[in-house]
């Protein structure tokens, strides 16, 4: 049995009745690395020795017959964006001064209370931004794993880590996990603190997770959707039973509503015949429905959401530093130093607003279906793709769901992206598992 | 017995216990409406049968032995800046269309259910700024009241009203409450509604309220204090026994820091002498502390804030009617439209992150002491006197409290102010509950 193909329920659940030990898991995960980093190269920091000993740690705490947590035993891959007391953390550039104070991030410290453990980080583009890391799609090693969580959803496709934690704050989860065929979950903005996190974009960040199927996000969620008074956006939600409700999908009957946006054009004639194909085969429970012009605004707010707040908190770096950052990063920038305040305050407040007009939309639906991104991963490994299908998603901080329900004529992955209502995350899991079990069948 | 002079509490105890009737209260203060508002000029909407008929329905519903609300029978006045399902809402400008739907704003529904009686609209600036209404000051008619919540402030102060609803964005209930020596208390920014209300800047917006004395403030806070879905800044907080709260002064001890803040020198000599003989006579309870440096960024923080704000709010009102509006808010609209997005984010991001180095720095304090104002109301009709001592503290949205503890050489009024931590409103109203009470021995 190769330990590192199992999913994580089953790893800890093994883990848990002695069946197999973390060790052997770390090991099995270990080999994987050995066997597919040097192509894919997802890792900026691995440490195995380290890897080892808190996997023995762990197997000691079980023969202790300590109370264990939830994820006891559960390799985890962290973004190198997510600060974690016994690793670096360079957020994809090079720059030594900006390597950051050692403490775990929220995140990662509610990780490690639940008994997972941090295996590496991952490689994220600079400053989680457009210019790309190493990572290739595990794939084709030709193309782009997609941005910028690349090498959270590359270990995870390549089955070098069973679960891992990335970003999204515009498609940074949604897309690379579609263009390397996992299963990814940007929770409502609020249910993850983003302390310790480097910050882009206050109103946009988000932490997502990637694995292989949908119980395990459930899973990994209920760690760590948590009220955080470090970051004042987070709220108190109800996340403990978020396994059982995913679990639920009996006698479920869901309803959705396929939005092509106003970004159908850019999906290629196959892709879109992929996704008629598969409205078709679920034409009980999708709709496709015309999409509410207002939506199209928000292209614009988000751009200048993003590109301002990244001026502000990238700033210091773009001072200091503008011959070692990439060319992506500093147009973005530039163009974030030059908006008015007076349309901020408008982008900023049609957050709010616009989530009313699309909640009052989609009021007699369960939730939004639509391509998670324009296509399959782009044969190019400096460009990680467009994020155009997740800016809308994003911007309203609703909670959005990849599946890697299609594939197309180079048997790529292609994502399906399900949206629900903010704060209803555990019908929208629950809803999403439905669709992966029947696509199973 | 002149009824119009009894505090809030008073009214309510003497109509429950039918010792007086809500109609016989009514008509006290029509009578001080007749006697004072030819020169006082309070009121923007005033009707006096329309008052006398809710007064008469007050009073048939206590025959009818129905359960009665906390607020029964007391007349409130509200600035006509909050809309009114009755009365008309003119925001201070003449544009006729600029009237807002005759609604209750969810200040006027909580009191209304609370069983207070709306009596009238008072004056406000024109759209809340600095452009003065009509409105004097009832301690001299050829000074300001202040503003913008002139006429709330003066009706109060006159007898007119027993209690009025104002609002503050930078010192428009802290201003004109010093000024025409009445109690006033701006609660923690997210405690108090702004549904229904003009908004002038999302982030800075404050609902205020105005009283003869602290136990009157208290005892309104309790019923407008709730959360509003309308409203998402507003929060869960426990107000109902705020008022009991407020008067368990026994035994009460507090600790004070004065802060002169950089605009100490603003202050003439009198005013200067006259809060250096104040500090001196309750030196047990106040200590002056060195003004921290960082609080003077809020001035150009808070500035850039509101007029962006105004900037955004007002546009099309500037954009169709400049010849309709004042000077002063054509200024500041004009500045507003000029800032840039990212010196926007760094002012807002601002208000949290000097809320907590101000929360460390007097963490060994109950709260701190400063004035209200930089002196007593201007000989001036036209200009609304200075808010800079309300500017830090309606930036960073900490409960603030002006009582009108002194008195200069011509007997005009001078605010004493006093700030708590955010979300202590009811310690705040306890400890300025208790200088109140030591200042009348």
């Amino acid at each position: 049995m190769n330990l590192c193909l199992l999913s994580a329920s089953e790893i800890i659940s093994k883990i848990k009745k002695k069946e197999i030990s973390s060790t052997e898991v770390a090991k099995s995960f270990i080999d994987q690395i050995h066997k597919l980093e040097k192509n894919v190269k997802a890792w900026t920091f691995f440490d195995e020795d380290l890897f080892l000993k808190k996997a023995k740690d762990s197997d000691n705490k079980l023969s202790s017959g300590k109370s264990l947590g939830p994820l006891h035993g559960l390799p985890v891959a962290i973004k190198d964006i997510f600060q974690t007391e016994d690793m670096p953390t360079l957020n994809g550039i090079s720059i030594r001064e900006n390597e950051t104070n050692r403490h775990d991030s929220s995140v990662v410290d509610l990780l490690k209370k639940a008994g997972a453990i941090v295996m590496g980080k991952t490689v994220t583009t600079e400053l989680a931004y457009y210019d790309a890391g190493k990572t290739t799609n595990p794939h084709d090693y030709s193309r782009t794993p997609g941005g910028s969580s690349s090498g959270s959803a590359a270990a995870v496709a390549s089955f070098m880590a069973p679960v891992a934690v990335g970003s999204q704050t515009n498609g940074s989860t949604i897309r690379p996990a579609s263009y390397c065929g996992v299963a990814a979950y940007k929770p409502t903005y609020g249910l993850i603190s983003r302390h310790g996190c480097l910050q882009q974009s206050f109103l946009l960040d988000h932490v997502g997770l990637f694995a292989n199927n949908v119980e395990d996000l459930a899973l990994c969620s209920s760690v760590v959707i948590k009220k955080d008074n470090q970051d004042r956006t987070t709220v108190d939600y109800k996340a403990n039973d978020l396994l059982d409700g995913t679990k639920s999908i009996k006698n479920l009957n869901p309803k959705f509503a396929f939005i092509k946006t106003s970004r159908w054009n850019n999906l290629d004639k196959e892709i879109q015949k992929l996704f008629e194909d598969f409205i078709k085969e679920n034409q009980k429970n999708i709709t496709v429905y015309e999409t509410p012009q207002f939506l199209d605004k928000i292209f614009d707010y988000q751009k200048i959401i993003q590109e301002t707040d990244m001026a502000h908190n990238y700033f210091s770096i773009y001072d200091k530093h503008r011959d070692k950052i990439g060319k992506k990063l500093i147009e973005a920038i530039e163009r974030g130093l030059k908006y008015k305040a007076k349309d901020y305050v408008e982008a900023e407040e049609n957050i709010h607003l616009l989530y009313q007009s699309f909640k009052e939309e989609i009021k007699n639906f369960d939730g939004v279906v639509t391509p998670s991104t324009t296509g399959a991963a782009p044969k190019d490994l400096t460009f990680t793709g467009d994020p155009e299908f997740c800016t809308i998603w994003t911007y309203l901080g609703t909670p959005s769901i990849s599946l890697p329900l299609l594939q197309d004529s180079n048997r790529m992955p292609i994502g399906v992206q399900f949206i629900g209502n903010k704060f209803e995350d555990e019908m929208l899991l629950k809803n999403a598992n439905w669709f992966f079990q029947k696509s199973k069948i």
